[in-house]
């Protein structure tokens, strides 16, 4: 039998690490591999109450197929939002998403063909690669600094190819190194995808999630031409079980989008977006939040701690001020899947960086979740950690 | 600003219909448009016990990610499902997606390139041709009967396009004409693809929706060397709200197919997998689906003796023995966009049948679906129906 699989069926691969990582299921491994928020801050008995009273109210809605756009409820809620965060927003310019994961295949759907470009951080979120991916463009990697992707190297590569299709950028803590783009940089991202004719898509599930330092206005709030394309979503806040997100873009995307989506799924759970509603109508969303924000915290110092008890020397890595994540870059002679299968043994786990970079190479980086684990487990882990890169280094 | 879309965003249009439909959402109109279970049937009460009992008992594991496969509990009982229909499968064969509809861009993505082919039922579900259209393919139609697909057209075209990449057929109460593959043509489906070397795409979410005659093996139960891609969903059976879909398929498929779903939504909404499987564990399916049955049955007969009684005598109209819907042929002359527009000023709307066609034609045809609503206004509906092709008609 042959397989007749399209050209992007031999294009994109599963990933090994996805396969080693497995293991995290059993509990007995401290994890620091998902991208898992606290499960222990769920409102369970919230949502109870939530469910309840949808069922009860509006149970034929709930259980019904929907529009493809989204109800114009939770639309309406997601614009607030985007107006609290300084983008001018009517419950029109939003669409809702099965999870901001959807929008990004969607926007690959939309803008990409075959050897188009894509310009993104380096490295990047692994699952917006996947998304992307299928499309079968080239990516064109922007070195970063602490302050996010350098102007100067985006400048090069907007020059160096003017046909790209879209910027793709995480602004606030990003996946995987937890940097968050400056001020000016944000001013200066948009004047450049005016000059270069080009779209930004900005993803952003994690400014929410600020626990230290001053918030900063979405790369959004400075778009003067509609050429920003805003993604977030409600699993950092609320729960990610809901498989709910949104974007936030000008007219003529939206229109495209929703064309696409219709495909794709038809519609958003219709129940889940108006569990969304109902919760932000019934319960404080922004105080569940600052919970949130405090345990995280919390975590990330005490990874932080550990690392500098337990880490070697030649172990650099990021502070971030919010968000899930921390990076590690270690010399260049050690491997991090190497570290990996090792740590697995001694029952810890992480993502290798190599995997956030869409060209390859940086083998010797490492992504680090604090998010899902109790501080002393944390603590413990980056011990078990730093016991196999201490045999591997030459430290 | 230049907007930069894909090939694909230039050749897939928004619907003219679906922009004409957006009006069914009056309650004044009588609307035969949308393909939705009857709401007053949702299990509303049962769904508050399971909602409360699923966040009671697993609770952090109902609003985390879970696994792009989905819940192992879900797939077991897809398999027993499964089983019961004579495909022997096991839980590993099961995959969960996002209702069926992603199953359909899912596997568009695995096997279509520019330019392959796609043979399907002619007419075909419109938005199987939006998902595949994305990929930008060729459809090759294939003639029906009351039958099902006729197989010496079918032969035929497999002959002309050896190459097309699968055959897609909704075999049970086909959306849009309520046709039923007969026993035998299951039976030759299966012979054609192993000899011309093809998949099947079984889509079919109707097949638990049948209220008279004798119950059919799905194709796949013919299927000796894992052509067929068996897809279904909870959508007519429990509620399409939760957007719970799966397939049943060879190992390599499904492979495949997880990949792109990671990269499409990461996994599917896990609170409503885990809500599908308490209500099959504390409530029963069957005897929901026979309620289900019986009111549609009666349904079905109520448009069909109005249609008797109302129509103009050159309407041909089908008899189906299950599922949601009845197809209409008009004679040539009549344009049912043109009714559709008279329809909606006399407050009775449904879907104009030439929007079934992947290549166009057949617009005198019209597909009227009888699940969503009641008796009485479904025989008032058809009047107003009548009334429009009376006048358009030279009966």
């Amino acid at each position: 039998m042959s397989m007749k699989f399209s050209k992007r069926s031999d294009h994109v691969k599963a990933s090994d690490v996805r396969e080693l990582l497995k293991v995290t299921q059993n509990p007995e491994i401290i994890s620091f591999a998902g991208g898992f928020p606290a499960p222990e801050l769920f409102p369970i008995e919230e949502m109870k109450i939530v469910c309840n009273t949808v069922l009860e109210e509006q149970g034929d809605k709930a259980l019904q197929y929907s529009s493809t756009e989204g109800f114009l409820a939770l639309r309406k809620t997601i614009s607030s939002i985007m107006n609290n965060l300084g983008v001018s927003a009517f419950s029109e310019d939003i669409v809702i998403t099965s999870g901001s994961q959807q929008c990004l295949d969607l926007t690959g759907k939309i803008f990409l063909d075959e050897g188009d470009i894509v310009i993104c951080e380096s490295p990047t979120y692994l699952a917006a690669i996947s998304a992307f991916q299928c499309y079968l463009p080239r990516f064109v990697e922007v070195e970063m600094d602490d302050q996010g992707m350098k102007m100067d190297k985006l400048e090069a590569a907007l020059k160096e190819n003017s046909q790209a299709k879209f910027i793709y950028t995480i602004p606030d803590f990003q996946n995987p190194t937890g940097r968050t783009l400056s001020l000016e940089r944000r001013k200066r991202i948009v004047e450049l995808a005016n000059e270069y004719d080009m779209f930004i898509i900005e993803d952003n599930p994690y400014g929410a999630i600020r626990f230290e330092g001053n918030n900063l206005p979405p790369i959004k709030h400075f778009d003067t031409e509609g050429r920003v394309i805003y993604v977030s979503t409600f699993s950092k806040t609320l729960t990610p079980g809901l498989r709910l997100g949104w974007v936030c873009a000008n007219p003529e995307v939206l229109r495209k989008l929703v064309i696409f989506k219709q495909g794709a799924d038809l519609n958003t759970n219709s129940f889940a977006q108006l569990k969304a509603v109902k919760y932000m109508e019934l319960f404080d969303l922004e105080g569940h939040v600052s919970k949130i924000k405090e345990v995280y915290r919390k975590r990330k110092y005490a990874m932080l701690e550990a690392m500098d008890k337990h880490m070697p020397e030649y172990a650099k890595y990021t502070n971030p001020e919010g968000g899930l994540f921390i990076w590690v870059e270690l010399p260049d002679y050690i491997n991090a899947r190497e570290v990996l299968a090792k740590s697995i043994e001694n029952k810890v786990a992480f993502v290798p960086g190599g995997s956030f970079y869409p060209n390859g190479g940086h083998e010797n980086t490492m992504r680090l979740n604090f998010s899902n684990m109790p501080e002393e487990r944390i603590e413990e882990g980056i011990k078990r950690l730093a016991e196999v890169l201490k045999v591997l280094g030459r430290d």
